[in-house]
This record gives C-alpha cells, sequence and structure tokens, in this order.
C-alpha cells in the first residue's frame, strides 16, 4: 500500500512509500482511507518541533474511510460502513492518563496518509451521513479539539461569549461554529477583514480586526458591557495569551491549544488571580468526544469549512499550503 | 395598593384587597408591577395542596414591574428601570440551603398580584428588552425552571436528546425553546395533535401522541436508535415517572417538576439502578439562574409563548384558565 | 478447570462443574483464581430474580487472581502480577454506555468462581499490596460500588454527612470506611445493637437502632442540627427509600444501590420537590473507579471487613450464608 | 474605637487611630473583635504592590469576634454568639462576580484590624467551637483559601496526591491539613529541614528539600510512580511554575495562590498542552467556603497552625514578623 512518510526531519524528508498491508486481528478493522486532512502539528511533527519520533513515519491523524475487512470478533461495524478512525485510540472516554496519550496515530503510531489502515474496533466512530468523505476527514484534529475545548470539562451555554483569538484556522473555525450551534455569541479576532467577513457569514456575532484594534482584550470587555468572555479559545500563545487573560470575565476559562505565535507566554500571576481565571489545556482526543461531536453535526446543518482538497498524489503541496498559514479551514488530501 | 389575596383556602377565597403600601429599606426597590404570569403552584396554593399558608396571602410569583423607588444604599439599578423580582429572594448563586428556599414570593413573603412591591436590590434581575411586558413576566417559573433543569447541576450539549413529557404547558415550552436554543434535539409528547403541532412549529424535533401510543417511552427509544433519551422533563408525575425512566438513557437524567397525573409514583428499582438513571428536582430559583436565562434570551429570538393574558380585575377567571389545563403556554395578568 | 456454576434456576441448581480452559489472546491475560467473594446480586441471579441468562453460568463478579500467563501482545501486567478483573470489561472509565453494561461477569460473561480465568489485559486492575488474598476479593461489588456513591458524579467532602441505611452488608460497610477516610461524618442505621457497635469500631460517627426508633429520618434531621444528610446511601428500598429521602439535606443525593426490603418504592413527588433531592443509582463498575478505590486504599490503613471464608468446595454453603442476610461484611471463597 | 490603619504607602505609613463607631443597620451585625490574623496580602497593600487603595484604610480581612449588638431585623446571630466576619461579603455561594470581587474587607472596605466591626448578617459565619479565638482568627486568608484550592471547582479526593510548594506558610500548612483529612497524600516543599519535619508532625506523607533536591517536580514524578501529583498548590510562583506544571500528572490542576518569589511566569506552552494541566487561581471567598471549612474543622481535630501570637499594641511588630518569612503558620494579633 501507498504512504506519506517522514522519512528524516524536515518537510523536505516527506516522501510517498510503498508498504505492506498491516495484518488485521481479530477485533480490528481494515480501513480503505478515503479522505484525510492536515494538522498544524503534522507539520510541526515533519519540522521535528514536536519531540522525537519513530522514522520513518506515515504522517496524519484525521481521516475517514471505509471498512474493508473486519476482524472475526469484531462487532461494532460491518464491512462497507463509513468510518473515522479516532487519534488516541486507547483513550476511550473520562479523563486520559499518561499511556493513553502516549499512542497517537501520526505521532507514535503509523498515521493516516495511507491507502489501508488497520485501527481496533473500539477505536472509530461512525462517521455523520451528511458530511462528504472531504468533510467527515475535518473532524478530529479542528472539531473534536473545538469540542473539548467548548463542552468537555467546561460545557458553554446559552447565552454565554466565547472569543475565537485569530480564529480562521480549522479549530477556530469549528469552535465558532459549534458554539454558535449552542447557543452563544462569538467574538472572532482576525487580522484580515477578509477573514472577518467570512468568520461573520459563518455566524459569528462580532468580529475585531487585530490590526486597527490591537488592544482587543478591551474591545472585548466592551462588548460584554465589562463582564468579559465565558471561555476565551486561543491557539495563538506567545505575547497574546496575556490579552486572553485580560479578556475573561471573572471566572472564565482561557484554553490554549496552540502556539502559533511562540512556545512561551508570560504570564502575569497577579492578573490571572484577580480574575479567578483558569487556564486549561486538552491533549490527545477521546472517543467519547469524536461521538459527542458526531452526534452534535448529525442533529446540525453544520458542515465544516474546507478550504482546499489536494490530491494524494500533491500531499507535499498541501504541507506548503498548511505552512503558508492563508488558508481559512481545513486543508484535506483525498486518497 | 390594590392586592389579589388568598383569603381562605380555596379558589373561592380569591378575592381583591386594598393594603397599605409596605416600607422601602435602604438597599430596597420599589417596584410598580406591570404584568405577572400564573404558575400551576399559584393554583395549588390556593387550593390548599401546597402545605400551611399564612393568611391573607398576596399570591403570585412572576412578574415584571419598573422601579419607582429605590433605597439611599441601593445600587444596582436605577428609577425607571425594568426588572423582575427573584421568586426566593435571598437564594442568589449556588447551591440553596433550607433557610433561602423557606422565603418565596407568593408563599411565605407577600406575593406579586399587587399594584406594588418591595424587593431587595439583590433580589431581580433586569428584564431582557426585547420582551413585552407580557413575555417578561412569565421567565420565572417556567423559564427559570427550565433553565435549571436543563442548564445548571446537568449542563446540556448539541446534539443530545430531550424529551417534554405533556410539554405544553409554560415550563415544558420553554423548556423546548432551551433545548433547541443549545443545539439538541426535542420530542414532545401530548395528548392532543393539535398541540403537537404548535410545538413543532416552536421547533420540536419529534412528536408523539400518547393516545395513538400510550407506550412512549418505547416510541422514544425507537427514534433515539436505541440509545435513549439524556435528559426527560416530566411535569406529571404518576404512573407516567415509570416511562420516563424507561425513556432515559443509561446515565441519564430524568428531572421531576410537576405532578398533574399524581403526587406519587412508584419507582421501579431494579430498573432505575439497571439504567443508572438520575432522578432530579428542583425547588426555588437562584438569582444566577435568572441572570443566565435573561442572557440566554437576550441572544437570541425566541420569545416566551403567552397563550392569554387577563386584565388584573379578570384575576379569578385567569385561575380558572389555569385550572382548565387547556392553555398552550402562560397565562398572564396585566396590572 | 473446576467451575461453580448455575445450571438451572434456583440455588438448588449451584454444581461445580469442569470446562476446558479458554483460549488465551494476544491482549489477554489468564488468571489463576485465588479468591472471590460473594454479592447480593449473584444470589438474586440465581434466584432468577435478575433476568434471563443464559445457562450453565459460571457465577462470581468479584475475586483476585494471579496472572499465570500473557497474551504476547499484552504489556499491562507480568506473569506472576496480583490482579484483580473488573466487573464490566469494556467500561474504562466515563460514562458507561447500554453496550458496555450488557456484558459483565458472571451475568452475561462467565464469572469468577472458577479455577482459572481469561480477561482482557485492559480489563484488570493490580491488587493492593497490603490486602491479603481474601480482603482483595471484595474491591468489586462492595468496594468499587461504594467509591462510585461517594466520589464520583458526587464528590464527597471532609464535615459531610453520611448516612448508611441498614449498613452492615459489605458495600454499607465500605460505605462507612471510605467516606470516614474522606474525613466524612457517617451515621448507621442498624436492626441490631450488636452490629452498630461494630461499626462504630469501624468508625461510625453514629448509629440509630432502627428497632428503637423506627423514624430514623427525623433522628438524621436532628443528629444534624435540622440540616440533613448530604449523602444518604440506600441498598434497602421499598419503604426506607421515603425515609431516606426525607433524611437528606436540601439538594441532598439518595443513592440507591439495592433493593432487599422490596423492589418497588413510592416515591412522594412533592416532598423529593421540597428538598431537590437527587436520586442516583449505579450499574458496572469501570476501571477508573477500581484504580480510584485501589489508591484511595493503598494509600489508608483500612482493610475490608470479611465476615467468614469458605473453601471452594463449600461455595453452596457460602450462597446460603448470603441468603440468611446474618453477614456483617464480605463472605469469601477461597478458590 | 481604635483603628490599625494604613495612612500612606508603605509599612512606615502603618498607625494607630481613633474612629467613631459606624452605624448598625438593620440586618447587621456589630462585632468585637478578639483576634485577627495577618495575610501576606495585607502587607502587599500596605507596600502599595496591590493596586490603588483609598487611604486611610483599615487593614486586616481575617478575624473572629463576638456579636455585641444585632440589627432589629437580623435573625442568623444572637448576642454574644461567636463569629467570623467574611472576607468578601456579597458573595455567598456559587460563582463570583466582578461586583462582589470589588468588596473586600482590608481592601475597599475597612478591614479588622480594629476594635469593632459592622458586617451584613450575612456576611458572617458561626465560629468552629472547639477553636481558641487565636486559631478561629486564621480560618479566612489561610483555611478558606486551601479549602477553596481543594474541595470547590476540584474536589479532591481519598488517595490522590497534593504537593503543597514551599509549602510553610499559612495557607500551605491548611492545605496539608485539610488534604490529610480528605484522606489524601500530601509532598510538601521546603528550603528548611527544620519545616519539613515540622510539615511532617502535621501529617505530611512526604517530604522534599528544595536545596538537596532543586529538581524536585523529577522527585515528585518519581514518588509517584511517574504519575504525578494530581494537584499542585503553587503559592510562590515565579521560576517555580514551571515546575509545579511538570509535578502535575496528566489532567492534574496547578493552582496559583501567590507569587512569593516573582509575579511573573514563563509557561511553557508545549509542555502544558502535552500534560492537558490545567491552572487554577482564586480570589475572594465566598460564605459558602467560609461554612464548607468551619464544618470539615468541628468534625476533625484539626487545629490551624498559629506561629505567633502578638497584642494589639504590637501590630507593627507582626506585619514586620510577616515581612521576614520566617513564620511557619499564621501570625495572629490579639484584640
Amino acid at each position: 500500500m501507498k504512504t506519506f512518510e517522514l522519512s528524516g526531519i524536515g518537510v523536505d524528508s516527506l516522501v510517498f512509500a510503498e508498504r505492506p498491508m498491516p495484518p488485521v486481528g481479530p477485533r480490528d478493522l481494515l480501513l480503505r482511507i478515503r479522505a484525510a486532512s492536515l494538522n498544524y502539528r503534522d507539520l510541526a511533527i515533519a519540522r521535528g518541533e514536536y519531540g522525537k519520533v519513530s522514522l520513518p513515519l506515515v504522517l496524519g491523524s484525521d481521516a475517514v474511510g471505509e471498512v474493508v475487512k473486519a476482524g472475526a470478533e469484531a462487532t461494532r461495524f460491518a464491512v462497507g460502513e463509513r468510518v473515522i478512525p479516532t487519534d488516541t485510540p486507547d483513550w476511550i472516554a473520562g479523563p486520559p492518563d499518561e499511556r493513553m496519550l502516549r499512542r497517537r496515530l501520526g505521532g507514535t503510531l503509523p498515521g493516516v496518509l495511507s491507502e489501508l489502515l488497520v485501527v481496533s474496533e473500539e477505536a472509530a466512530v461512525p462517521a455523520p451521513a451528511h458530511l462528504t468523505d472531504e468533510e467527515a476527514a475535518t473532524l478530529g484534529g479542528a472539531g473534536v479539539t473545538a469540542w473539548q475545548a467548548l463542552y468537555t470539562a467546561d460545557r458553554l451555554r446559552p447565552g454565554e461569549t466565547v472569543v475565537v483569538v485569530q480564529g480562521t484556522g480549522g479549530v477556530s473555525l469549528f469552535a465558532l461554529q459549534l458554539a454558535r450551534l449552542g447557543g452563544a455569541e462569538v467574538i472572532v479576532t482576525s487580522r484580515s477583514a477578509d477573514k472577518l467577513a467570512r468568520a461573520a457569514a459563518l455566524g459569528a456575532t462580532r468580529g475585531i480586526d487585530t490590526r486597527a484594534t490591537p488592544d482587543w482584550d478591551q474591545e472585548v470587555l466592551s462588548l460584554t458591557r465589562g463582564r468579559g468572555a465565558d471561555v476565551v479559545i486561543d491557539v495563538v500563545g506567545g505575547a497574546s495569551l496575556a490579552r486572553s487573560i485580560a479578556a475573561a470575565r471573572v471566572g472564565g476559562v482561557v484554553v490554549v491549544l496552540g502556539f502559533l505565535d511562540g512556545t512561551s507566554s508570560n504570564v502575569d500571576l497577579p492578573a490571572a488571580i484577580r480574575r479567578s481565571v483558569t487556564l486549561r489545556s486538552y491533549s490527545g482526543r477521546s472517543r467519547e468526544s469524536y461521538e459527542g461531536l458526531a452526534r452534535a453535526l448529525s442533529s446540525s446543518d453544520i458542515r465544516p469549512v474546507v478550504d482546499r482538497v489536494f490530491d494524494f498524489d500533491a500531499a507535499r503541496e498541501a504541507f506548503a499550503y498548511v505552512a503558508s498559514g492563508a488558508q481559512f479551514g481545513k486543508v484535506v488530501i483525498r486518497i
């Protein structure tokens, strides 16, 4: 089977390879991958920014595939069903432990950028029927991550306010859509008026152009009549985190999901304490969260925002496009 | 000031009276009541079904009024603001205690069916601006009760399923609207095809006519592909509770908010245990819940369902109409 | 291997049998069972009170065993380790679903009253080192059930009050010990002064002899200065449940874990609503709860209360002893 | 009445003054203060490190006093009762809002270092009977803060592990005692072998001397067999925070309660995300938390650790002693 692999450190080491099909155990599923989507993490791994990995490594953690073979004792899915493999296969539900987080697709385990993939039947969920393959392939790193930030440890409620900081990548747009689905108000910040307009079209209640308004935290306070946001989704990190804390309400939550602007943030402790702010972060994704998201999408008309679709043969171009940061939504590879 | 009072036990003892205006303390507000809405509880109190009360008692716990005077030290509201008095004035937030629940408007404290009402400034919230007086008067017993059932101890999430049993009174319709606002699916049961049609118009995902389908719990299981409902809102009690438990998913919640069909229910313990069902109930309403609901309504286009509006002079007719059980939504009295 | 099986409905159908050793899959463990403990549920299944089962059925869900063989891919345990198999093997953590609860040891799956048992490596936890085999065999139905009631959905805190109703069986004594470990006060009720004395020796703060004080709910209110108990653990059901609700504080929790006095309870809905009581129940046991309990025991000096130990050959006598209701703590079978 | 006030910025501006007794409103209590305890925050306010305050300001937020007069409508307490005023008088229970946090004793409101104090009857709790005045005066900033960190948003459970970083001040010792009361294991770090010995005498499971073991986070991982701590209580801030995050388990919580070593901390975002760590902070203290703590202490044999008691006339020496950092436990002023 054909795979797209990291053969050394650096994006120049991304290569195609031909590998033997892995064995299918009695409770395993063999999936023919139809589409995969890329996350910033895939790029970071290729660049060596994500710690050591065993090479060669098939990349990718988000995909949708068709069951082409099921082990003799597997009962959860039938051949022909369209399923989404879960990124963290040992994490079913509840809190994770270190052992679960150590095994992840396209990290310590072979990834999804491959014609075929073998997963445990416990590590897959049904794909929502109304989504295309390209859309269904975006549910993990973007959709489930946003779901976890909004609807697991902290559960957003109608009428609350979410700020999506620099919110036009895959996670951010999902957070916008899911927060709106839950009846919340959503404020999006961006350096691009065009992206703000597109966010508004997706339902954003308000947009803040951070070139015109660099002290966007003050603008959030003003838009919320001094109260601040219930939840701030921050994928930027670096110096932005201080503003995220300032924009949160007393007792509010800042969810740190990325670090596009820097891996290190200076936290002003008295400021954080004065507002009783909680900083959260999430690693890995439970099957329960995949299921929760799939259920939410199935009973809504939300469609994931797919920016561009590349053919498998153009996988390197897809990585380059993610590196450009120009995308609005997800970058998908059809396999 | 003119009041509508219970002078003895029984609806025949509902009378108008003229009472002196109560004194306004330094942190109190004097409200001119504009509209009030009735709850089944008001009727139950009048009938003597709700325990002993001190007579005469001004009835009513739900209203909207205008601040006509504020105590010298009151800072939360200005004269002229439109506010909603909270039913349980000592309960601000968090869990209640018995002392808080003992003091309630129209129960142990004078109620809102009165031209004027004095409340502590801590026991009022701003009325959502987009609601009429008649609509704003319905937020307590109907709206806040539904809010507490869905978004406090248990927090509904998008994609979950709510069943509203015999769901065409005030609480039930609010539960329907608030669950839809939060992205949930809502199944409504009713004995009336007409009421089901009106519930559908308000957004209900599915309706079950319990005359045609008396074993509606099985139908809920079927509509949820065997999973059951995440939350069942039961205002009926009596024999219905067993079906509510059977309709809940494993680990689901049945919220018991009333007992229209009987004050006593036989619970099949092995059935409840087998499905790990939680039975919840709520008494009183915190200011925090009023605020949460007001915020949710303000950022939505939900309008409370007002069935009929009576003039103050027709207050007895309003009680009779509530007793008939014919209403779809709330019964309001303009004062 | 020798097993103790239910060959028909009724305790007279409990028989020994000789069965072939089951195959050990690549991620399975083969356990040599050292000791098992009985639960009321085992007796109820034998009597046919627990729904239909496939016969013959090896009974028992609680045991401790030694790993005598591990599948080629199993990494969690080594040969020679002493482990406890989890009762609900598919339920790792988080909320359960119906599919997980359908597969339970000694119910739909072969039980532990057997010389050998094969389990998935994911369905076992290390036995606390300081416990004897007889003690370690009691952790599931008694210990984990009590743990779930006190420290999962509702989390007991120091200074809170727990009532253990008729609290001298295995679950109840574990609840007493675990609540005391967490710094709570514990009130035990019993019909036997002797059992109350033994409960006091285990740390119970107060005992209520329900022969002398049949309205024990009023006594609980009095002992808590009118406040009521934070958590009431009720294994009795039947008419007792009404008193459990009356003994709970406003906003308190009644955990229904059994129905020794009757499978059906009449719930006075207005009474439950007035006190905002939550009724909870639990079915099955997650691995996470086994782990939480094991950690709590390991850092304490708690020893499970073992009433009597029977040899495997006397397994029928052990069942008869459970049926007598005379035990104080657990009934164990050494295998 | 005699007060101890801040008349300008800087500890040299701490002076005694004679002030008129404040008026007692209808729902107020007049307290004769018997003892007060100091917090680092009092010193920080005096030094001008805590933002602007209105001068002159009576300092102090922790005390115990006797009710010497109750307003005509006050019903919660009788004259002669011994009560503890709550630091944040408007915050009764549930989540706080900014308006509640703005009003605090010895910050924006007159403090407790005064012969007399007037508080609302809603802003006081009964003092646990078994504590001396000196002990009861320590419950707020030390005890309630520790209680909130361990038993509110996150609820510690038996068998979990708490790390108390540089844990020999008032909050830290209370956290140690309360965690032990709840059945948790407690690891204390300190730069002083003597203080570690005293922490051990209070029940600490383990001590780490950070002079001998500067990478104490690794030692925590080793002591917890690689798992990490469930909760880390950090009053140090600065560079220490990175180690606190590293010492937490996957999904664990770091509670930031102070910043003795620096008000700014550099957070390594990928490290925090990789372990899914939550950073919490708390400001102010709800009455509900005072009540929870008082209940926990009343049912235990815990006595707050009082290091030194000063007479009111020696209040300046008491502040100097707090500034020295030499104390083990609380510094109390008898009034």
